[in-house]
């Protein structure tokens, strides 16, 4: 497995992409089209059976060079891969199941990611026995998307994280074009953006926009 | 794996459990020693990390011969086995994994429960492809525990779709001790109990009486 793209990294929203008037599909579809490099697929709440279904959608709507990647639910992931469908790992946060035990259920090849948001979690990630391919670290701002998010850090507490984190970096919580500009050519390797495409007019011109920003377009 | 003894089998419930001022794992020690011959841990809501944690309490707690079911969640049941404790299976709803998945991912060795309500659902998980080892027909009362659960089905609709079952079948759904007197020596394998052990002041007691009523005592 070669190090992912996480320059424009997706997490889907159903219900901010449906409130926009948009399945999450057709974000996923529009945004890989736009520049998305990495899409995650997000529905904390959905029964296990919407949420492989929802992956299964993703994955046949995903161009195949964007990275796609399962929130939680590492049994979804293992399923969707049984199915034969094209998921490349699971993204988990600091109250799912422990990475030790996430990595030996994936195996090798799949890829790991990990929420971050102080030092001492992104120093656990780096010296884990169990490799983690990237961190998430959030929330950059406030945001209405993830009730149950750490406090914001703000840009220069973001950037002074990234600078320390060992583990490749891309910056998530409410990340906005001008944050996208702000954050580019610093240590991070990307940014997450979920409610500035998902809840877009137009997901495909948001995602160009924020890739023109970070100057991967 | 030889064939599960379901003649009393207990659900926990966290938030009762604790409304009753137990927690989960000193139910569970309680009504194994009480006489209950299977228990599903089930925590709906919980963080996949907090759910392997109980389970891993539970299995610490529970007598070695009582079977041990993991609800909903595959990935949890996979990391408890992989971590070496002893846990027999996974219980999934209609809205879970499909039972082909879940098949897939456990192996022929653990045990596979799925719930179901209507004669349609019994007969798709006696004819699945997946080996399906029994099955929990509900509701048989309405019940407050799980608020997403089928039309009540009464005594007489229970024993009429439990004998059209060719899975083994365990009634659940609101069963009380006088429950249990009226559906013994019927095409049953056993009662599921949640709120009548786990609410109970005293849950060896109310499992005891439980499993004397059921005859199994």
């Amino acid at each position: 497995m070669s190090a992912p793209d996480l320059s424009l990294y997706l997490v889907t929203d159903t219900a901010i992409a449906e409130a926009a008037g948009h399945t999450v599909p057709g974000v996923v579809a529009a945004a890989g089209a736009g520049g998305v490099t990495t899409v995650q697929v997000r529905a904390k709440d959905a029964p296990a059976a919407d949420f492989l279904a929802l992956v299964g959608e993703v994955a046949a709507a995903l161009p195949a060079h964007v990275t796609l990647m399962v929130n939680d639910r590492v049994d979804v992931f293992l399923a969707a891969r049984d199915l034969g469908w094209q998921v490349d790992g699971v993204h988990v946060g600091q109250d799912d199941l422990p990475v030790e035990q996430v990595r030996h259920l994936i195996g090798d090849d799949a890829l790991l990611g990990l929420s971050a948001s102080t030092a001492e979690q992104l120093r656990a990630a780096a010296d884990s026995p169990a490799r983690v391919d990237y961190v998430g670290i959030g929330a950059l701002h406030g945001t209405p998307t993830k009730p149950d998010a750490p406090e914001p850090l703000g840009v220069d507490r973001m950037l002074a994280l990234a600078a320390e984190s060992a583990v490749p970096a891309v910056a998530i919580g409410g990340v906005k074009v001008e944050d996208a500009e702000a954050l580019r050519g610093s240590a991070l390797a990307g940014v997450a953006v979920v409610s500035g495409i998902c809840g877009a007019p137009d997901p495909a011109a948001a995602a160009e926009a924020y890739a023109t920003a970070w100057g991967a377009a």
